[in-house]
């Protein structure tokens, strides 16, 4: 059965390499920045996009969001406070998002979801492993990673940050009361992948988003 | 190829749930109370399962533990510092444990691997969504949540809070500066499996566990 199942995985990942290249091209002709979000449940996620959506949007720039859930459009929700349009993508029960989803849900949202936008943000399932194998036709694949959950997971979890463009450190207002080493996290982090970009914030606070926001921009800007 | 997907998921779950067969037998026969603990990564399964070990060792009760990770063997190095059996599965990529990964497993480690133990925790990879199909012949699976993760994860991972018979609260210590919402949290768990019993934790503090402790020994009596 082993053989079946690599030939055959092998096959579903080939066929979301060709489905996410067609993505991709649609996305560069239509000269909006996409971006993957991936991390463990409950990092934070949708907070940091939350934050990023408003900020965003006060500048007058276009975003929009479509948001991975096994179940229900709690975070839809969340993120539609911000003003910007999206669109919740329900897995029922499959660990990760892929690139037939990414495209059917965009033909159905509206008749051009990506005409006038600037970026594109994709909430991914809340799952350190899977989501790392299937490619969205991102251009910057996001690992996030909170202070709560130890410095160690970018060892235990190497493919998701191996395959990350950018790392963002999430809920720094609370690495005090968690102990959180900073130096071994961003030494960790930089282990698996060296040169990454990181950024270090508090979706409370607002902490990094200077930096962050100046990253999207400057990205924006090289298409 | 979705239909071939679905025949081989049956195939391969059907297979693992005839292989859990065999070890809950095993695990009966030889008088061991067998747990699955699941949860996201970094909720702190490994704490909560290094402070189980030192007190059922300080109350001389006979423990042991397998620790699945994708990589690495820290866990099992952090574990075997409380002086139980420890043996680390590494997984290599796959998102979960299943029951072949175990049977072999608890073959190569001794002769007698279950031979007077009354407990044996087996500490799944991180991940709240896959680890929840796959039965490893425990007779009680513990879903971990901690403060930090949001209230609304049993809802989010229905899958894993359903299947699961015990669902543990961890790092409580942390419950003020996360303004963890404690009636809102027990809602949803209870909101998906009604009646499971719940402990709240914190491996720092102590708190809890000797509810915990006292449900070990209950069910452990009850074989």
């Amino acid at each position: 059965m082993t053989t079946r199942i690599v030939e055959l995985r092998q096959g579903i990942l080939k066929k979301n390499d060709e489905l996410a290249h067609v993505l991709r091209d649609r996305y560069t002709q239509a000269g909006v920045l996409v971006l993957n979000l991936v991390s463990s449940p409950g990092s934070g996620k949708t907070a940091f996009l939350e934050r990023t959506l408003r900020e965003l949007t006060t500048t007058g720039a276009k975003a929009a969001a479509l948001v991975g859930d096994l179940e229900t459009d709690n975070d839809a929700k969340r993120l539609a406070a911000s003003g910007a349009p999206v669109r919740q993508i329900n897995t029922h029960g499959t660990c990760h998002l892929d690139a037939e989803m990414i495209g059917k849900h965009l033909d159905e949202w509206t008749a051009r979801p990506l005409a006038g936008l600037d970026y594109l943000f994709i909430e991914n399932v809340g799952n350190l492993v899977c989501p790392s194998s299937y490619d969205l036709g991102e251009r910057i694949r996001v690992a996030l990673l909170s202070v709560t959950e130890g410095e160690d997971k970018p060892l235990k979890y190497p493919t998701m940050f191996n395959s990350a463009d950018a790392a963002v450190i999430t809920k720094l207002d609370l690495a005090e009361p968690c102990e959180f080493q900073r130096d071994e996290a961003l030494k960790n982090i930089r282990e698996i992948r060296p040169g990454i970009e990181i950024f270090e914030t508090s979706s409370k606070t607002g902490a990094g988003f200077d930096g962050w926001l100046a990253y999207l921009k400057q990205e924006r800007a090289k298409r």
